[in-house]
């Protein structure tokens, strides 16, 4: 999906939601557990029930490899339907990939590839390993390289606010120095909302950029915050919401009970989206 | 496998070779191109022909899902085959993986747990998210985490080299940081042999640590270098070549060959191993 869909598909559905399909077969409702497809099951009925609020879908690649091959055929499964449905979704590969150049092509080719089983629109890929490890996720049409740069854990204080002998931070550095490797085209950040605070610096130096926001909900960022310091005039906002939104019942009600908190942030998200005149 | 296992096994075999099983289908010999089964094939021959010089293996796990859900299953009948063989031998996947806590447990059971499809010895991950995305790879008994440290790309230089306002270069923020998130017993790290030198500083920060050294042979970097800065009194290294082993015959040969290339750096091991009294 290029930029201008993205763009198109937030200003139709006066939405910029993700959900975040972290399906962890532990935490469906008990009529679906131990049941032939309950994963793919479970994440069809969710999708059902949210996507009319929704412009994204980001299944935690480690819930489905927890399951062992089987996991795979249900994420596989899950893909498939949302390629068919006839509403469009942004789909996102949550793998925090990220390995030497020649390696991260078969990462690339794997999630990506439009020929491949899964065909995402966009990877999460960790900056560690620095630009041949990133690369590779730009080269197909469309598709998109998602990039952490501050994420919403604790341990996100250990390196990435380390300052260098520059003043940069390393968040900042890797903002910076990433922009060399892609365009607001092919690349979007992981910028936490527990440190919305920060999306104002994060912002002085990528305005035009995607932003791919966690933490929303159950990690305890404000969508109110998010929005006052990281919507630019392409909207340039995903913000993810998980188990908010996923284990909202635990009831047989539980795609209901998505639907009503989907659609609490979408009405929030269009609020905000008025607010900009977008 | 426990550190004291490892040790004996190095003493038994006089070798720390890796053995990288980045299997590639296109480049493969061809009577195994398109073989039901050809990958595991093709690793089986490998391992066969080289686990008497070798006491380690590690599949890049890129390789394999970029096969898609059947690329799994190939990894899976590899990891199996290793596993009743009476020869032992450590394995690694080389996963790069790191998530917020709750999803990185998830992957440590996805490959780690002893009941689940893999039942890796060890899986290499990513530092960037800090301490909660690494500490749930050390909570099972025997099992390793192996941080990226400092990595035998061109993309090393990005950000592992910039340095912070105390002074130290981020690898050795991250050497120094992750002393408090596991031990000698549980943790490892990765160093590029294409910057052997800089072993030394490494040894400086970790002098018992376990290092995994990818990058001899098709990256370029030297054996011999990597021992003179590198071993310690408990040798203290896994050495890994992929190409320039699996890929060192394209013909019928292609195992034989591997065991030439495998014996060669077996010799040359051995005899760092005597010069240091091991």
């Amino acid at each position: 999906m290029t930029r201008h869909e993205l763009v198109s598909l937030i200003k139709e559905r006066r939405s910029f939601l993700c959900v975040g399909l972290d399906t962890d077969p532990t935490k469906m409702p008990t009529h679906l557990q131990g049941v032939t497809d309950g994963v793919f099951q479970f994440n069809k009925a969710i999708i059902d029930a949210t996507i009319d609020y929704t412009v994204a879908y980001k299944p935690n690649l480690a819930f489905y490899e927890s399951m062992g091959i089987e996991g795979l055929q249900q994420l596989k499964k899950t893909m498939d339907y949302l390629r068919q449905l006839p509403q469009k979704a942004f789909t996102i590969a949550d793998a925090k990939r990220g390995d030497i150049g020649n390696t991260s092509k078969q990462y690339a080719r794997a999630f990506l590839d439009p020929q491949g089983e899964f065909g995402f629109d966009a990877m999460t890929i960790a900056p560690y390993m620095g630009e041949d490890s990133v690369t590779p996720f730009t080269t197909y049409e469309g598709k998109w390289v998602i990039l952490l740069a501050l994420t919403s854990n604790k341990g996100a204080f250990d390196f990435q606010l380390l300052r260098n002998d520059s003043g940069r931070r390393l968040f900042e550095e890797v903002l910076h120095t990433s922009q060399k490797w892609g365009t607001k085209e092919n690349m979007m950040y992981v910028v936490g909302a527990t440190k919305a605070d920060m999306l104002s610096e994060v912002r002085a130096i990528v305005p035009d950029s995607f932003l791919l926001v966690p933490g929303v909900g159950a990690q305890g960022g404000s969508l109110e915050e998010v929005c006052r310091y990281g919507l630019n005039q392409d909207c340039g906002l995903l913000v993810n919401s998980s188990r908010g939104i996923i284990y909202a019942s635990s009831g047989t009600d539980f795609a209901e009970a998505a639907a009503t908190e989907a659609h609490k942030l979408q009405q929030t998200m269009a609020a905000e989206l008025a607010r900009i005149n977008f």
